[in-house]
């Protein structure tokens, strides 16, 4: 039972998260990327880049194997601070980077919210360490990058592969009107491995 | 457990349900709503214009008290048919119209996803059918109906007032290349009743 | 001929622009309002809620007779900035509220940009003083200004009365990629007078 | 004086058009087009992948000499229609594949609308035909594209490198209520040539 989010539901409030200055995936994503990650309650999960955690809380809410792998300290402390928070206590967090300083075992379910300019890399990695069947999501924000992770989709062993861009905006009250702000587009990019 | 989506998030694949000509509710709006729904497992659920009943079958996946209300019997057929597709079988489902043909029951949530012009009732009915501390969730695709139930949650006694508008594009394979393509617009309104 | 955009195209950059702390309608909406406002050479159009003067100087470098309304000192002194920076020098700026210090007299094309909540005011004006066949265009950025005003023309003597709602992000390079970061989203609205 | 679109502004009304099955792009997106090709009246103007000739009708109305260049035998009597009905006389059509069938000549401004999968061969000969300081835009509807163009300017010799997405939804009266239905997404890529 989470301290923060009492719902059995994904896309927990951004207020909820203890943040700092680093980038956080916002609610509305969240519970896009989970659906995309098609999640199952004994699925090994791997978060590379995972920044304030926020889609590993996600994750761990439902999963009870999930490693977290950020190479910045202050967002490794966030993890943390944020595992215990949502009293999340099955997260394991790897101060590194990816693939370097990931484990050698595989997972069921790969999301990529940040990948350190290794992309290739980390394809690499998931050659071996994604099971088949398995499913990698990543999320993107920049043209660059969306255009590599498809390339790698399609150059390796992955079927299903999908991509949406998505576009939230939300509301601020003002006065007695609602004045809508946009939230940055996200593109989610959704494969299965062969 | 269910037949068609066996994994423990929202979201549903679209293709898996069964659809005539009414519209759906697609997965990453589903997967929104869901999270703005804030449903909890023992919550009783009312969806008001349950069209194909993919909402329907999302929240009685978590929560175990869902009805559907739905006035055309081509709707109805559909809730029912994916409902047992979905081996969901605890939905009820009313033919009608809201809210004439609402039991005298309350509710901890409410989804409109349609309101066969009735907003004016259907939210004198909520004053009295949704709890104190319930949410209430409402997707339009109308510039009309997004105005007016705005109005209607800021004249009634709801906070939370809250309202997002989402735009997904999903890419299709053409050749080796991946063209975009637009979902229409929503817009999800959700409030906390006082 | 214009100093600072020497091209015979709307949507002039917004980095040409005298900028205060007034809010803006960036570029590729002001390309877009450009073109539902259908603007001719000889058309008279009135401008009300100039803000900064950027509708107010992209008409004025097509239409000869400009008037702005902007109850801000301060915009009516950018729009006086920019009038001047831009080369453009038969612009009317007058300072006060919509429709209480606008002249009697009659325009082809209107613009509104904003209201000061003088909405029904303002139409009641138009009523008398946009032309028959002449356009109103209007953006908004709130929910209630586009309901509002959406009202309004289908309850006034308008036809062609169309609605768009327009998104754009942009690209921000940082390093070697390029991110995409949004502008926050417009509706338009256009109609023709009968 | 044009025909079909007496107003002395981009963004043709789309109804304006003739057209058969061939993709054309939409008013909005064609008024952003403009601005973001920076036309002026004596620019010598090349349309790349001209499909219906939308754009090169835009771009005649301001600019005397522009040439289309269309593969597609259907493409290539849609623009000669449509340049008879829009009264615009001073196009030059080809029909054929960029850049073999291009003229060895220079142009001030390139918009590629598509493409015919020759990119870096467009690319090639634009380094010796595109003048230095003129413009290159181009649209895109496929992230392979968006990608692949991205990295030719980045490679070649261009400045000013700015990519825009854009996602335009218009209303559709159904009843008395206004439908948003959304167009495709486009993202616009605009560079100067050093």
């Amino acid at each position: 039972m989470t301290h923060r989010w009492s719902y059995d539901v994904s896309g927990i409030d951004d207020e909820q998260f203890i943040r700092g200055k680093v980038p956080m995936t916002k609610s509305e994503v969240r519970a896009v990327t989970m659906s995309k990650l098609r999640l199952m309650k004994d699925s090994r999960v791997l978060d590379i880049g995972a920044g304030t955690g926020s889609v590993t809380i996600e994750c761990a809410r439902i999963a009870k194997d999930v490693t977290a792998v950020e190479r910045h300290v202050e967002g490794v402390e966030l993890i943390k601070a944020n595992a215990e928070a949502f009293g999340v206590d099955t997260v394991k967090v790897i101060q590194g980077l990816a693939p370097d300083d990931l484990p050698d075992t595989t997972y069921d379910r790969v999301f990529i919210g940040g990948s350190g300019g290794q992309l290739p890399d980390i394809f690499h990695y998931l050659d071996t360490h994604l099971v088949s069947g398995g499913i990698l999501v990543a999320n993107t924000i920049t043209i660059e990058n969306t255009g590599k992770i498809l390339s790698l989709l399609k150059e390796g062993t992955y079927d299903q592969i999908d991509v949406i861009q998505m576009g939230v905006s939300r509301s601020k009250a003002v006065g007695n009107s609602h004045m809508m702000l946009a939230e940055n587009p996200i593109t989610i990019l959704s494969a299965r491995k062969q």
